[in-house]
Order: C-alpha cells, then sequence, then structure tokens
C-alpha cells in the first residue's frame, strides 16, 4: 500500500460527504460534530430508541461511544448496531473508559457480544481491559512498550474478529494479520478532551467510502496525526484551547499532499496465525 | 420598514438581556449560550418534567429544539411548551433533521399540533417535509430554487398560522402576508455545528423583546448574517474552527450601525391568501 | 498563609494529576473537562446509576453541578455522594440556579440533606436562597454590598457546615471562621457560560491534593482568576468566543510566580461565632 494511495482516501471522504450516526458522550458532542464537518463528513447524532434504527441504516458509518453512558443509551446503542449489522454499515466502538467501573466493562462486553463491531478503537488500556489482560500490572504507559502494543492489538483483532486500532505515542491498527504503525500526532493532543472520540467518528468517516477498513483506518490515522501536527506548529505545544480550534481549522485544511510529506507509517505482518 | 428600525432591536436585547429557556440538542448547548450571553440575553437550559413549566413561564422566550430529542425530552418541552402558551411567552421551534426518521417526524407534528408555536425555523427540506411536500425530490439544494423557497415558506405559515424562517443561502421570514427576503451570512456557517440552533435561539431573544414577532425574525436574520459576514473577514472562509470563536466575538461586538451598512434585506407582499 | 504557599498548590496539582468525577450540566461538559485538563487534573465524567458510587470512590473528588438536573441524574448525584462519603472524597456541590424554580430548590436541599458536602460554591443570589435569605429583594448585584456578602457566606458555612465559596466582583471563601476575600478575575468571565461550573470543578482540583479545603479553596479561586486576567490581557474585554478559548491556554500557562504577583488576597476572622 502507497502512502499515496492512502492519502487519497481523505479525497473520497471529501467528495462523498458520508452521513456519519455518533451515539457518543456528552463531553464531545460539540467537537465531535465539528470535527466530521471540518473533515468534510455529515455527522448526526441520534439517541432516541424509537429513532436509532432508521437513522443507523441510513448512516454510512456507526460509531457508539460509551463516555457517559446510561442504561437508555446503551439500549439504543443495540437496536442502531443491529440496524447497522442488518445493513451492511461499519460500526466503529470507542470503549472509553473500560475497566474504570465494573458496569462499564459490562456494557462493554455486552456491545461486543451482541454486535459484529467492524473496529474497535482505544488506547492500550482499554484494548487490554477488553481482552482480560492485566495491562495496568504491566504499567499504563503504552508509549515505552512498543512491541507490546501492536502484540495486545493483534491479539483483541483475533479475539473480537474485528480491526483494532490502538493509539499512543504509536497507533497500530490491524486486523490481526497486517499491521499498520503510525507515528503521526502530538502529545498535546491528550490535553483536548475528546479528540480520542473525534478519532474514532473520523475513522468511521473513512470506513464510510472505503471497503477495506483496515486500509481506512490506517488512511485516517495518519490524516489525522498529520493535521494534529498543522496544528500544533500554529498553536504551539502548550496552549490546549488555541490547539483545540486550530485542530479543527487543519482538519478542514489538511491536503494529500502534505500527508505524503507528513506520514510516519510502517506495514508489517503479525507474527503467528490462528 | 427601515433598516435603521430594524437594527434597533439589536439595542432593545442587549438593554433587556431578555431569559431565553432553551430545550435543545446536545451537540449545540454551549454554544448556544455561548451564542447568546454574546448577544446580551440570558440563557437558559432546563429540561426535568419537575421544572420545565416553572422556567418556561418566567422565560421572555421559550426555544424548542428536537436535534437529539429523546421521548422524556418531548414530553418536557410539551410541558414547558403549555405553560409558554399558558403566559404568553413566545416559542420558537427549530424541527432539526424532521424527515430524517418517522419517530422525528412524528415528534415534529405532535409538537405543531399541541402547542401553539410563534416561529418555526428550519432549512427548506426541513420545512417541506412539515408541509407534506416532497421536497427532496425537488432537489433539496434550497439555494437553486429562491421563488420556491418564499412560496414554501408562505405556505408552511398559513398552513401552521405561524410565522416561517427557512434559513439557506437566502432567508425568508413570514407570516404568510408579509415576507423578508434576507441574503446576509456566509456558507460557511454550514461548517460550524449549530449555527442554525444557535440562529433560532437569537430569534428567541428579538422575539422576546418586539411585539411584532415577523419583524423581531427578520431584525435577528440580519444581524446574525451581518455578525457571520464580519466573523470570516477576520478568520478567512476555510477555518470552521477559528470561525466558530470569531462569530461569537462578533455577535458581542456588532453595532446597529453596521448593522444598517451590511443588511441585504427586501420587503414584499406574498401572491395570494387565504 | 503567605501567598507563596497558596501558588504551591497548583503545583501540587499539576503533580498528582487528580481524578475528578464531576456530574454536572450538558451545557459545561466540554469546557469543564478542557478546563481541567489544561490545569493538569484528570476529568471524568459519569452519569449512569449502575456507576457513579464505583467511580466517585477512586476520585479525588466529586463535583455536583444542577445546572440541568435530571431526576434520573438527581438520583446518580445522591448515590455518588453517598460513596465519596463512605470513601472520604470531598464533595463540591454547585447549585446552579437554585430559586429559579422550586424543583431546583428543593433537589439542592435534599442534596444538602443527604449528603455531607465538603464545599458549596455559587453566587450571592444561589447562596441566599440556599439559607432561606429573601436576597433578590435585597437587591442582587452582589457586587454592591461587599460585607453582606462575606456574612452571608458565613451564615451559610455555619448553617451547613460546609465551606462556603461566593464567587462575584470579590469573590468570598469561608468555613465559618476564617474569611478569604480574593479581588481576582473580570468581568468579562461572566460572558462565558459554565465559567462558574468550571470553577467549581477546578475547586474539587485543588481540594483533591491539599488537606486544608479551605486553603484548596482560596488557592483555587486565586489561581483562576489569575489565569482570567492573563487571559484578557491577551483578548481584550469584549471577544467572549476568543476569551474562552484563552482562558484554556491560560489555565495551562499560568505559573506559581505570576499567582503571587497578581494575588489579590486579604484574610481575616467572621465576627460573632457558633
Amino acid at each position: 500500500m502507497t502512502i499515496q494511495y492512502l492519502a487519497q482516501k481523505l479525497v473520497l471522504v471529501r467528495e462523498q460527504k458520508p452521513l456519519i450516526h455518533n451515539i457518543t458522550n456528552v463531553v464531545v458532542t460539540n467537537f465531535t460534530a465539528n470535527g466530521l464537518l471540518a473533515l468534510g463528513a455529515s455527522p448526526v447524532m441520534a439517541y432516541a430508541k424509537e429513532e436509532v434504527a432508521d437513522m443507523a441504516k441510513i448512516a454510512g458509518a456507526l460509531v457508539l461511544n460509551i463516555g457517559t453512558l446510561t442504561e437508555s443509551e446503551v439500549q439504543a446503542m443495540i437496536i442502531a448496531g443491529k440496524s447497522a449489522n442488518e445493513y451492511g454499515v461499519p460500526i466503529i466502538f470507542d470503549p472509553v473508559g473500560v475497566g474504570a467501573t465494573p458496569y462499564r466493562t459490562a456494557v462493554a462486553k455486552r456491545i461486543l457480544e451482541e454486535l459484529k463491531v467492524t473496529i474497535i478503537r482505544g488506547n492500550a488500556a482499554e484494548i487490554a481491559n477488553l481482552t482480560g489482560e492485566d495491562w495496568s500490572i504491566k504499567g499504563v504507559d503504552a508509549g515505552d512498550a512498543t512491541g507490546n502494543v501492536a502484540q495486545l492489538a493483534v491479539k483483541a483483532a483475533r479475539q473480537f474478529s474485528s480491526i483494532v486500532v490502538i493509539t499512543g505515542e504509536e497507533d497500530i491498527a490491524t486486523d490481526g494479520t497486517q499491521i499498520y504503525s503510525i507515528r503521526n500526532g502530538h502529545p498535546i493532543l491528550t490535553k483536548v478532551t475528546g479528540s480520542g472520540c473525534l478519532l474514532s467518528s473520523v475513522i468511521g468517516a473513512f470506513a464510510a467510502v472505503e471497503l477495506n477498513k483496515l486500509e481506512a483506518a490506517a488512511a485516517a490515522l495518519i490524516y489525522y496525526g498529520v493535521a494534529a501536527e498543522c496544528a500544533v506548529k500554529e498553536t504551539g505545544d502548550n496552549r490546549p484551547g488555541s490547539f483545540q480550534i486550530e485542530l479543527l481549522n487543519q482538519l478542514s485544511l489538511v491536503t494529500p499532499k502534505e500527508i505524503e510529506q507528513l506520514a510516519r507509517v510502517e506495514q508489517f505482518q503479525a507474527e503467528g496465525g490462528e
């Protein structure tokens, strides 16, 4: 896969303006919608049990995010997800904070059991929690343990038969066989709430226009990381307010050319197999 | 009606600082509240069935927005709306995404049946859905079909005995007899989530201080469009993050003088009658 | 207490990055989370009855804010609060808009009766409503009535056996015996929605790292006011959009040195006693 090829996926999103149905947390709704608009996608948020099935089936992707889950919202997620599954709409699942409470862990498991999830995106601790690894004992700082993060992602991908994306200093996207390692982005992203949630929705937008969902995920990660790098060039690395706004600008401004020039991506094969 | 007269309505809002009760979607709450504060109004959000009647009756206007409706919120809207009707508080209704799902359409109809709505604001497709027109078949791009948009607004105004505002490249406000056509604003507004929702609340603020609700709507449209034009002069037309913030600045900075200079408004009579 | 001593509390927050569990209103979630991140704390929002007890017990502080309360959220607040009380986690209570409706007033009383609240923060009208004073008749503009504000805070602190913070032109923090009077900040804060709500969460972050909760509150008030002053120097006092973003920047940038230089704080004893 050439970098040019992945960079061109951005053009597809901007041309097709896919409708992305988000059932997400109350902290990031605005930022997510504005980020998707800046990218060129078409965001919709809908939560009512009475309408989520209808909305999900006309969407290009469904993004489920449990950041501020409530029981009623979880039920809506399941209804929306079943509709998405029925109509072949890809589901992106963001298990925010899974492991922080038993309820959150139980809900994440329920979603993974009841729905066919296309892509799971989380940080290393979240993905480890899903797979049952005792990651926090090994140390939460994913940045130090590069090899293990890819290994963890591969394990999770095989366990859930999903594409798994783990973000951190190094981003990993894998289907359990192919692995993309991406080193774009900037640590200031961790100072902006919802930067991971928005990324999940951006992955949804790329997955809506690209049949190969692993390439969609990799293309989205590179695009998003490059936009963050362009933003931090404008604002410096200690102004999180300005960075948040400039990230929205750059999501709109970034070109395939810039992506080609700035991409830091490697592709390799996972060891072992099923 | 002179432009000076409409421009002065802004002064009324800033002097009286009307309390605007919003029952709105979770995507735009923050932006709406900050926009109303920048204008000089006093926003309040309240959703609990136990308190919305009390809040609506002390408000200068009640804004109902179904962007992320849930059944419980719809019930609160009806309770708040009945209280507003009883106490003579104008209701602004924003039927976000009506037509996208059957539930959304049913809720919009229920609101229009159970409440006396003072002003309805939507885009052409939304208003057409309310009136039962098959607008999407005629083509959704309201910008090309100026004559039809005014005609649609007049039809809706007569059907619902409300003032109807349709926003797009040309904004229309009509009571079914008088028509205002306003050509302020900028396309980048469509890149900021909630720019239409905030406009509905801004119309509420003007309706709170002006007895003639059609003039209130026209004055609000001109003011908002001028603020957007002033903002885009500062940020350019491809930085949606910066534009969103600068719009808040300009909602605070715009003067009646600037409104007079930049207003592009025409007034005419609707053809036919009831 | 020297100013240097209070200024150093900021270092503690940045080093310890306390987890702050917010059950707050839908208007301010994003701004609150970004403000806490900018400060260096670690925000979490969680609302589900099924998980709030688990989240509250691992938090450094629990912030309860009734800005857009619903019955289900109030129940979650009580559950979270009881867990916080059991595990010694300080509770900060922000009675937004108490007095505006009977329901809001009833909920605030219920929270104060069922939970041991560590710190209550509101404006003068809100605190007066809690104590049963007919403050609105005396005039709502707390800025004119300095002496009375301190008196009101002392009365409330004694009545609820809590630390009470009243913010306005002059901020007061008192345990009913010691009084801090702080004159930092800027009136443009009232033009940014959630600036008070974020302050409550910032107080939570300081309370999470400092055993003396009155000093924690005073240190938080000075820090926040100084950040606002630094922000307004950058943006001027009539650009609320830019100010909101710059405040986030300054919450990240402000140093103990700047706090020492800019603090305007006095400490004195309350008259009378219990």
